[in-house]
């Protein structure tokens, strides 16, 4: 099955039922008005929706076309984003960790930080940044979707709560990082407003590539029509989604709605752009830009600026799954 | 104009107009089912609740019994709950900061962090935790709820957003602080669920109690029966909520329904527990611990334990103005 938001009078826009091609939609409205209102009554609403999945798909119900720029982001302002960092050369290119104590720790306990949830980005919506200055970065990671979660729960518990998956752009505001870690208060300024695919799918509904706890395909992203990178998300994981969700649940429990994401992903190879013809890359700048640091003892790949284009996508027989991330850098307009 | 939400059979509860003097309450379901309704078409919708509430303090509707342990937090899931540091004084007592680079860098701009708000808890709701050795501490702050801000907002957007505003226990597990601070990714484990005071107040409605954009009350607090601080809001307030609005918005617009915390209530003086009768006090217990590792070489005021019981009030005229957060200590039963 596979979810979408469209754009509506309220807030929280319209629940629509996608065809499995992602070509049609059907309104959801009767079962549930937004996905946070389905989500708040899975077990009862899901097998209705399921049906309305299964008429759309095989052509009982006709549908409208589904243009996926008429999507929000499926929700569109959530009560929990936790980010997490699930895959380790990831950390290690951008930190240069190794061998340090903090290295040690997070192999042992996967880091996790609060995101802002109160304006997620739709899939085609701009990057809108204040600076031009900021080293504009993006991160391309899987994300699922919670039931509710009780604290300390079993790996049983957190695996039964995964309803949804997709991917997102965690923007990065690198030249905010280190301010924001240095005074210990988390991702605070250099973290706006996370992008997400139109579509959500139902683990389920992945088949083979949803299995372990983690989602086994390919992210395809480009910048400006140029190929950076195409890690698989199922390779050199560290930390699946119920290794997270257990951690984030410790000391609390979680809401029906949070959104959890991998953390940038980030596959072993010594490799830097341009991307051979067989290469992996990176669903980053900022690891390209480490790996060139080392290799050529200076930085070459720049951060994004005013006009750029994104280009993300998880590809399963060369067809996006959840829909394409595409944004295009803005800078905000001064106010004098 | 007071609001508060009741509890319901949908998770965001439902809005109920309270009298002026927390006796008696009528619901606001035909103006807006939830308070997250309400704020996101106040300017509507804020006439017609005024109204109501101007019927019920003049007996014109005679409304019903409020009981306030019948109320969730004002919204009981947030989404977006960010907390300030807006009292030096705090931040010096708990973190020794004086002379350091950091405690400079956060004279200028105030430290904030993203907190949890997928589910926040009601003012007479158990503080449940883990284990009991995490060092349990409450924060008593100041809360306001806004409206939505854009990016890189002028002061007078800042302060023209300000809807509503209460107090809250930003409750702490010291023990986990440092971890959280030394990863740099904020305090996630370390700041469980926030409780809120059953009752959120318009800024006009508080008069001459709100001005300079900070409250201008004593806050009240006890642990078992015995006074521990009563410090003025008010008083010694390095950060005013503008500056917090501002600082929030410098990479992001922040949504219709965010809170935001002032930081924990501290004026400066050099007193310990137990309170003197002309005395001032803590408003958490970690700042009472430091003074005494000051005054007598070591801490002797106890973190919370199962069984405790936490009281807090506003005072204006010795009547608690938001009703009282009153919450007792519980710990998880252990899955086996």
């Amino acid at each position: 099955m596979k979810l979408a938001t469209l754009r509506a009078s309220r807030p929280d826009g319209q629940l629509v039922v996608v065809s499995s091609d992602l070509t049609r939609f059907v309104s959801a409205g009767r079962i549930a008005p937004t996905l946070q209102a389905a989500l708040d009554d899975w077990d009862r609403l899901k097998p209705a929706l399921a049906e309305l999945s299964k008429d759309l798909d095989k052509g009982a119900i006709a549908g409208q076309t589904f243009e996926p720029s008429a999507a929000l982001a499926p929700l569109p302002r959530a009560f929990q984003w936790i980010d997490g960092s699930g895959y380790m050369s990831h950390l290690e290119r951008v930190r240069s960790l190794k061998g340090s104590k903090d290295a040690e720790l997070q192999s042992i306990r996967p880091l996790l930080y609060q995101g802002g949830s109160d304006s997620l980005s739709a899939a085609s919506d701009p990057i809108l940044i204040p600076d031009e200055d900021l080293a504009l970065d993006f991160e391309v990671e899987v994300a699922i979707i919670i039931g509710h979660v009780p604290m300390r729960p079993s790996r049983a518990q957190a695996a039964a709560a995964i309803r949804l998956v997709t991917i997102c752009n965690d923007v990065s505001l690198r030249r905010l990082v280190a301010d924001d870690l240095q005074n210990g208060f988390g991702f605070f300024h250099s973290k706006p407003s996370t992008a997400f695919a139109p579509v959500v799918v139902t683990p389920d509904s992945l088949g083979e590539h949803w299995r372990d706890n983690r989602l086994h395909l390919p992210v395809r992203v480009e910048v400006n029509g140029t190929l950076y990178g195409r890690p698989n998300a199922g390779v050199d994981v560290h930390f699946d989604f119920i290794d997270l969700i257990v951690e984030a649940a410790r000391t609390r429990q979680l809401g029906a709605g949070t959104i959890i994401g991998s953390g940038t992903i980030a596959n072993h190879h010594d490799e830097t752009l341009p991307i051979r013809e067989d290469g992996i890359g990176f669903a980053c700048i900022a690891e390209a830009r480490t790996a060139e640091k080392v290799k050529f003892g200076k930085a070459r790949t720049p951060f994004l600026k005013p006009g750029d284009r994104l280009r993300m996508a998880a590809l399963a027989g060369g067809r996006s799954v959840f829909g394409d991330i595409q944004q295009t850098v803005v800078a905000l307009a001064s106010r004098t």
